[in-house]
């Protein structure tokens, strides 16, 4: 199927060591040009797959690098096809150099993606393993790693082939009842049968679409939004949640942070912080525009951190409580009684009026006072499931829209079994429920969709 | 020596894959550690060096990834210690949880250079290989490059041995003498024999110092500077030669432009551009300070772009001509006419009062026309030799200034030799020659120097 070889640098910038990937049915002899093993007895194309040869790469008779070539023969590579992997010293221009050799010598570069697309493709894994590779990559967190390192192991595929087994069970059912229906002396499964077991069906898909609101959160983080008036030292309390990150994965995480802004990881939990701005009292309705758009960002937020000023707790409350309630129902609401080192009788009390679900705190985030017990505040208030690396929970949004399609499909066969609908109507649903199923794990989907999925690859993986 | 295992994350962050290095004495039982091999009936263990083994690093019951790992066993390694490289996907995580689980079973975080320091304390290579490791991680044009390699494989190590010799065979001559001397009726090398001798390893010493000028415009870049007053368009030629960089290591160089700023390739040298303030004419005496500081940068240049407006060409010239010619005397200077747009009668002469070495170029910096013209110039003003990987080529400061020290002591000698010294004086030197040059592969180098050196590597080489 691909009968060209590939190459790409697969290593980040900038360390010590870079490793360029080769990979096609010519990986081999390619690699074999420009490489010559250090034991002038030794040919690379002799070597045994899963071994190591230390030589040099050669341009002409300049020497462009000492490194180690790791050599694996299809299918027993990432890829499924002859492989090399040349680890050299990390030079920028040593890295260029070399992949220049290996494309004046036959090789293409590789397309993002392209190493698991191939391994894909050869049947080394399916789509949402692939899938998994991306985001295992991108895993910052002990939370995301564990998810993506359960999806690509294949724990989803795992369950899902069990689905579509079920689901081909049912519909030879439906077609045996459809092949012999004149002949009415046959007993075929009841449909209370059959409705026992769409509904076991839907009793999963359901819960594998329900799990992306979890899935989502752990991949995105759980969306915080700190509101409250202007002076109430909001972007104080951001600041000290940001910095006080000592739960992060070390200094590394850094990186991560600078593309999605104001994520931070508490106790292995990602909080995405919303930005809104600050509230001022006002009559001036281009104003209240402004604070109109505030309120709707609420909207996003899991978890509210309302910022009260401790030296003017009341006005507050009183200013603000009538709109920012109601939008806070069925979501987290914290008080944040800021500024405690300014006041002497501390005022946290939560009103009477207030719901029950509401807690309190009462801090200094000038002072960085009590940040620990706002962190574990939003640990508990996430309510995040622990999840182990059992656990099939989806992250994916391509995944969740399949997902919905084959729930919608399973919801028709049901209503289709109760309104004892014709068997082939219910037979096509049951079908296209396998299809969107079968879709996930890419056995139905079409070109264009894998060019989009691999294309999010980073180059060389 | 060194009894402790040490582990590093040897690739940047990042990339597809990254990459982990353990090496010392328990190397591979603390890989097996975490390590568990796919085939169930292997052991890390008992794989044969330069092979590698594929399986799951796990924590506990949780697996952390599917990584390959290469072995290698004492003396045949980088380091030449029992060594292991964990290829794992490149997750910030996932690198960082292994490296965790290293540490948590016996190994220690190496050391900037650690691997090379161990690499050079076990006799695998000497000192001034070891350092042109670091140089060739850090190289990024051909020449950088070329040279790097030439002294990692030991052009440099070999020149210094065979230095070494003949001054020990001279030595030893001297000795003879000095030990036998009561015998007058022995005869020993004569005076001028040994004059020659030591006229010879003079040469070698003097050209070892004397490329160093080229190694060093090589590896720092040539300095130019762009001078010529306010007006003259000297910002919008820099920024059009940092742009124009075509012949870089491709878009990759960027990250090193943005340690050395205003550092440009072109045609495979490297120009370092030397920052001035434009030059405005005044009577002012604090602005003629700063004028002066402007020329007094010129002394580091060794090309001279002298800026000129050419719609005002004339006017420039006597303006800044006095000052500036004789501050440029031994550089080549480059008369730029630039805002060749804006004129029609284009004014590109050289004033006959010039020096003959002055050249001149017509151009548009805004346009970007004659540009080429311009890096051609530069280029062919660079005077760089052709480097070839069989030169040897002193880039180091540390080895520059040993060389220095090796010179003066090799002078002392030969001038004791013209007066007829005695022989334990000139011996004595003889020593001093040979320790320096002995300082340049690490034989005699102390600690602290080693420290040093190795202290400026990246971690994990």
């Amino acid at each position: 199927m691909n009968q060209d070889t590939i190459c790409a640098i697969a290593t980040a910038q900038g360390g010590a060591i870079g490793c360029i990937r080769v990979s096609g049915p010519e990986a081999i002899e390619i690699t074999s040009y420009i490489f010559t093993p250090a034991a002038t007895n030794r040919e690379l194309g002799d070597s045994k797959p899963y071994t190591l040869t230390f030589g040099r790469i050669y341009d002409g008779s300049e020497v462009i690098d000492e490194v180690l070539v790791s050599l694996f023969r299809a299918p027993h590579s990432y890829t499924g096809e002859n492989s090399t992997e040349i680890t050299c010293h990390g030079s920028a221009y040593i890295l260029q150099k070399v992949l220049q050799l290996l494309i004046k010598n036959g090789c293409r570069m590789a397309a993002p993606g392209e190493y698991t697309q191939r391994a894909f493709l050869n049947g080394k894994m399916d789509l949402s393993q692939a899938e998994a590779v991306a985001d295992l990559i991108a895993s910052s967190s002990a939370a995301t790693h564990r998810l993506a390192m359960s999806q690509m192991r294949g724990g989803f595929s795992k369950e899902l082939a069990t689905l579509r087994d079920q689901l081909l069970h049912f519909t030879s059912l439906i077609e045996l009842e459809l092949d012999f229906s004149d002949h009415e002396e046959l007993e075929f499964a009841d449909r209370s049968e059959l409705c026992q077991l769409a509904n076991n069906i839907e009793k999963v898909i359901a819960r594998l679409v329900n799990s992306f609101n979890v899935g989502n959160v752990i991949k995105n983080g759980v969306p915080v939004a700190i509101i409250g008036e202007t002076n109430a030292g909001k972007s104080t309390l951001l600041n000290v949640l940001l910095n006080e990150d000592k739960a992060i994965v070390s200094d590394i995480h850094g990186t991560t942070r600078d593309i999605i802004e104001d994520t931070v990881n508490i106790g292995g939990i990602t909080f995405r912080f919303i930005d809104t701005a600050g509230i001022r009292e006002t009559s001036d309705t281009i104003e209240s525009l402004g604070i109109e758009r505030t309120f709707q960002k609420l909207d996003q937020a899991e978890i509210v951190l309302w910022m009260i000023d401790a030296t003017n707790a009341q006005a507050q409350i009183t200013q603000l409580a009538g709109q920012l309630l109601p939008r806070c129902e069925g979501k987290q609401l914290i008080l944040v009684y800021n500024k405690a080192d300014l006041v002497d009788n501390i005022q946290n009390s939560i009103p009477d009026n207030f719901p029950d679900n509401v807690q309190s705190i009462t801090l200094s985030a000038k002072k960085r006072e009590h940040i620990e017990e706002l962190q574990r505040m939003l640990i508990t208030s996430a309510h995040l499931p622990t999840i182990t690396q059992n656990d099939v929970i989806v992250t994916n949004v391509r995944h969740y829209e399949a997902l919905n399609n084959a729930l919608e499909a399973i919801h028709r066969v049901q209503e289709g079994l109760t309104n004892n609908i014709s068997g082939d109507f219910i037979s096509q649903d049951i079908r296209e429920c396998i299809f969107h199923l079968s879709d996930i794990a890419g056995e139905v989907t079409n070109d264009m969709v894998l060019q989009n999925i691999f294309q999010h690859f980073c180059i060389g993986k």
